[in-house]
């Protein structure tokens, strides 16, 4: 009987392709694979709780896989992992788990993290622009928190969904949405059971653009209940984005 | 008459050698003279305030250039520099300044700033481990600020000179040497008239090693006093450090 490995990861996206496995590009399942592969001698599919776009990090990605290695203890195979994977990929934790956990589909919710900075005049610096991204204002905590518990509870979420989502009902169930600052920067958390292709990017895109012309939240809501995609905000980019961690 | 420009300039330095030209390898000083060459049609020499080690970042580095330009004020050489620049390099600021200012011999002090993260348990994220070095342990704050006091006025640092400082005097005059703490970072701050080669990295690295055997500062004082490299603590990776801001 092989064993279940449920691992946990972080990554900088930066150079990678996304999560899944691509023939011709840099891919974190493909470079774990490859580790895999090395270690066993032949090929291990390892399951993640889902995917992250191009670009996006990692603080908390959960996967699996069956191993037929029954020589060490599960815990080893995260030294044994790291030693083979690139510094931009770490595992941080190896547990033996049950036969039928799975991944993707034993994972309750999913918590998002974006990073901003606000800063109105200077540009960020190099160390800062690699895990974050440009406010160009102060934005108002009160209203975009309103905004956040639009959310709260089983949502359409048919507005946030980018091009190419495949899911067949748009609804979400959203536990919590929220931002607060520290200093300059500003972070916005998202925990729902699950999310559309590049939801996170969509919901923090079309908040963030509509704190800016003062919308009311209950205007808001009417262009949530619309569904009319074309209503929602830009579709920020990845680089402040991290998948922070999965909840079974 | 040519202009002289004074330039602020941050970079991420992982994937530089370093500030300083090099024929064979990717510099900071290197690719910026590149985009000054691109922007004047001939070669351009840039001063900067001092050298960075390989993997050193900056947030406030400091050059200067004279420049044959004179049909655009100065301050838009900061957005033609950076279209011409590569990402892991900002230009902040630019700015006309007096003809015998010289990045290098008018600079008053120097203020470089080492980031850790104290974590005993786990191995730094990917996005952590870009910008900070790793502590195994929660260092005593009072002691480290005791041993930074040491360093204060004219001191005689040969002990923290790394192989190949060709300097005459090992005498520098440090202004401030002292750690401070936010949630699990540790923050080492320290300014001086100027720096001998590694001498910022081989202070923090001594500081800790003696921080960890629970030396008093004053046995530390004879110790610097001897002026016996050997008796130093290691010289940290540079990956943690950053030169944070030049004062003229």
């Amino acid at each position: 009987m092989n064993r279940n490995i449920k691992l946990k990861i972080a990554y900088d996206g930066t150079n990678f392709h996304g999560w899944q496995r691509q023939d011709s590009e840099r891919t974190v399942q493909g470079v774990i694979e490859e580790a895999l592969e090395k270690m066993h001698g032949s090929p291990v599919n390892l399951t993640g709780s889902g995917r992250t776009d191009a670009g996006v990090h990692a603080a908390g990605q959960a996967a699996n896989f069956y191993t037929n290695i029954d020589s060490i203890p599960s815990e080893r195979f995260t030294p044994a992992l790291n030693s083979l994977l690139p510094p931009d990929v770490r595992i941080l934790q190896a547990e033996e788990t049950d036969g039928d956990f799975h991944a993707r589909f034993s994972a309750k919710s999913r918590l998002y993290r974006y990073q901003f900075i606000c800063s109105p005049s200077c540009p960020l610096l190099p160390h800062e622009s690699r895990y974050n991204l440009r406010l160009f204002h102060y934005p108002r905590l009160d209203l975009l928190n309103a905004y956040g518990r639009l959310l709260f509870g089983e949502t359409d979420c048919s507005i946030f969904a980018g091009t190419g989502d495949t899911s067949k009902s748009k609804n979400r169930y959203v536990y919590s949405a929220y931002f607060y600052t520290d200093k300059n920067s500003l972070i916005f958390e998202i925990r729902a059971n699950a999310f559309l292709r590049n939801m996170v990017r969509s919901v923090a895109g079309t908040f963030i653009h509509y704190e800016e012309k003062s919308t009311p939240p209950g205007k808001l809501r009417e262009t949530i209940l619309s569904a009319d995609r074309s209503q929602a905000g830009p579709t920020l980019p990845p680089h402040g984005l991290f998948l922070w961690n999965i909840e079974y």
